[in-house]
């Protein structure tokens, strides 16, 4: 990997991109992906909204990302684009390439006999891999990881160090994860009797489909009789639930801490902000918005933005908050109802 | 373990029950336990309750089990028992065996000279017993553990791959954990001073009754001078935390990313929802039931429904919810007030 | 380590402290450290706050620690402190010495060969230690931890088992971690497009000061761009999640299982208890203190108490649920207005 490009390289790798004041962009060279305030040489940074135009004519990088709309404001050298944030994927993929596997199996691992390691996967030290378990081609699995029986992993994913997939887990291709995720454990299922709380035995497994990505520490419980599901092209920030015979469908995005409890259905494109917990056997419709610190206690059927401890829809929650300022001197006004009450002699008998 | 059995022998297997509408139950062969909605020949499903009674009727099953209030309403075949989820157990427990401990320690493992294991027990690869710690007979104690100093396990337990557990913890028979639990951090004490925060050191113990049961990535922490103990029978979801020196007496149940601060004390049966957070040096009384994403932040001293961000009894709380319509227009309300003011001259003098 | 002490070996290892009723500490032997209602001999325990004092006149301790302003209550054998909180630390401290190295490096971990260990330095079994990376001297790396490229540990630091540092983290000195954190995963960055979510690489870094100390199952990411970077002395409850690019100052004390996300900046000696959300790109000001399961949705400029699913300062808080009493029988008020409302012939036209 080059760690230094020509503005020119730079610009050719972003479809649709024009240069505006730039000379001779061949020779410039540009070495690194900077914030507007770094002071760097041979920079790259970006204006990602209005609120940076006065920062990024102020930027010493030595080129700064800007989309079409705010590209006429500028005096100074930019790289017009038509979404900045997009253009930034090809951009810092130019400067930072993600691990590629090495091929090499660790003789530190411990891999069972009946397990099967695709082309070129590279398993690191200390990783177990189960009784007819199957790692794809260009794998990464990192150091620590356990893989139970009966696992199936798709090609070119990469497992993060400290993963624990239990047995009996489908996982698709392109899968990646980061450090200590769970995948299969027991769904959380007990019967109470009289001799306290039985537990039922879990017997469905968990699917993932392509392109899935999680975050530090998440959790993906089996299904209890049929099976948790993921679609694909789902992401989850850190520490996020998914419980028992849940299914997700695709593009699912979820910020951090969230949890999702047991059966529920999420449409494709919903996005759960963090610190939400969405309650069990229900449903949400595609491309539902969930706002942060959410509560959901029951099915959402139609797409829009959902808050509160109690979710509801954005316009209620607002109205809901403009009044809280009433409430607040809610005191006041009772007197005020029973001065007039007491004007007009209305008595209180049926009041308590 | 088998993997078919006759209708006779499942009948036989659960206590009470009664077959309706077949012949010759000892010819039927039943090989997988299965949804409603399922399509496989010689299975056996079930109608959970009576909103599952028409998918029941038209299952393509080949027994389905009923209660006896509904078994009556069943023209096709039904195995008839007294409790339908606690008949899943036996059932599901033919067909699925827990994982029996192959009486083995792993040469990659690490087990200290002053270690002892216990006959039959399973220590996986890349596991660490520390120091004085004794594990139990029966044990399986998976991949990628790491047991600490004076650790005790007790028998026919199974420890999940890649828990920590650290120094100076006590658990008892049958303890079941999934993936990457911590068991015995140091509580969470510092003291602010002029120089930071200053760690007060944490010399208690975590001290685990009988047949307790975790979900993965769960925290129990140690006491900081006497222990944090949990009683027998509780059963937690994941991303559960327990705090220093909390007290849980037995039969408790906690979902998912719930958590418990310090030195609180939870009744026996107390149910615990998922996301809810308990404050500290509080009391819950037997068999509270706390609901979702409930925040307590003062004991509990009789036993209910508590729901809320401040946790409250459901019918104050369904009060307060259904109050809440008005308050969303009570801008329109506080018109009216002033109207009947104006209209009997009462003058707004002390109000502001 | 000693085991006991002579009372007046303890009295002098807390500055400023004063024995009262107390005949020969030089021959009085402490053994151990208790609560107030342990029946132990030879024991020490303390008078936390008023509230204990009664407690602390009864306990069969054979030595209490007390307040000046408390101790004038005591006939018994006291121990006058300054500060009860503090003088714990000294006490504690003679029973319970931190772990320190052993200076070995475990032949079953598996070091890079470019990787640096320091002097004294103790790496457990299952260590992985990758390229570049440098642990400093007199640290404790406990089993199963997975360190990646590029990681720097300071001196005198402690992580704990299963940890998983990523590449790019750099760690100061007095370091202290539980078991199974993550540090330094992927920050939560994708940007939606017709293909999908697309991730932005991440190439930012961890950047952690000095005397930090985080529990268990604790998460803090990689910056995107930039870093995410900690001050001195922050210390974290278990599962506490720090985001992307996050600043946060000295001396902040996190509770368990709140989290922070990207970009936000925490200023120094911030208090936030458990349970907390606090959301991307917002500033919290020096000392504020942020109670139990509140959610924090924009800047707080001056100090204070702040709580509330919408955080708000603890004085409206108040106000609020003063009034929510009123809110909750707010149908009986409408009654009445209405009843006035009729008394007064007002038409309610314009009223829906």
């Amino acid at each position: 990997m080059k760690t230094e490009y020509s503005l020119l390289e730079i610009q050719s790798n972003i479809e649709g991109s024009e240069l505006q004041n730039c000379n001779n962009p061949e020779n410039v060279i540009i070495d690194c992906v900077v914030t507007l305030d770094d002071d760097k040489q041979n920079s790259i940074s970006f204006v990602r909204s209005r609120a940076f135009v006065e920062q990024g004519k102020n930027s010493k990088a030595t080129i700064v990302i800007v989309n079409k709309q705010l590209a006429k404001e500028f005096e100074r050298p930019v790289l017009v684009v038509k979404n900045v944030e997009e253009s930034l994927i090809p951009v810092l993929s130019l400067f930072h390439s993600p691990k590629s596997p090495n091929g090499t199996i660790s003789e530190k691992s411990s891999i069972h006999e009946t397990a099967t390691i695709g082309e070129n996967s590279q398993i690191g030290d200390f990783v177990i891999v189960g009784e007819n378990s199957c790692i794809g081609k260009n794998c990464i699995i990192e150091g620590n990881v356990s893989i139970g029986k009966n696992v199936s992993i798709g090609d070119d994913s990469r497992v993060g160090p400290g993963n624990v997939i239990h047995d009996d887990v489908t996982i698709g291709d392109r899968f990646v994860s980061f450090g200590n995720c769970t995948i299969g454990a027991d769904g959380f299922r007990f019967v109470f009797t009289p001799k306290g709380h039985m537990k039922i035995p879990q017997i469905g497994k968990v699917i993932l489909g392509n392109d899935i990505e999680i975050g530090a520490q998440c959790t993906i419980d089996k299904g209890g009789l049929g099976d948790t599901v993921l679609g694909d092209g789902c992401k989850f920030d850190n520490m996020v639930h998914i419980a028992h015979n849940c299914i997700l469908k695709n593009n699912i995005v979820i910020a951090a801490q969230s949890g999702i409890a047991g059966s529920s259905v999420i449409g494709n494109n919903v996005m759960i902000s963090g610190h939400c917990a969405i309650q069990d056997h229900i449903e949400l419709a595609d491309g539902t918005i969930i706002a942060g610190k959410t509560g959901v206690r029951k099915s959402i059927t139609k797409a829009g933005i959902y808050v509160g401890e109690h979710a509801q829809t954005l316009t209620k929650f607002n109205m809901l908050r403009k009044n809280i300022s009433h409430l607040v001197r809610f005191d006041k006004w009772i007197k005020r109802i029973e001065k007039v009450e007491e004007k007009l002699s209305i008595s209180k008998d049926e009041e308590k």
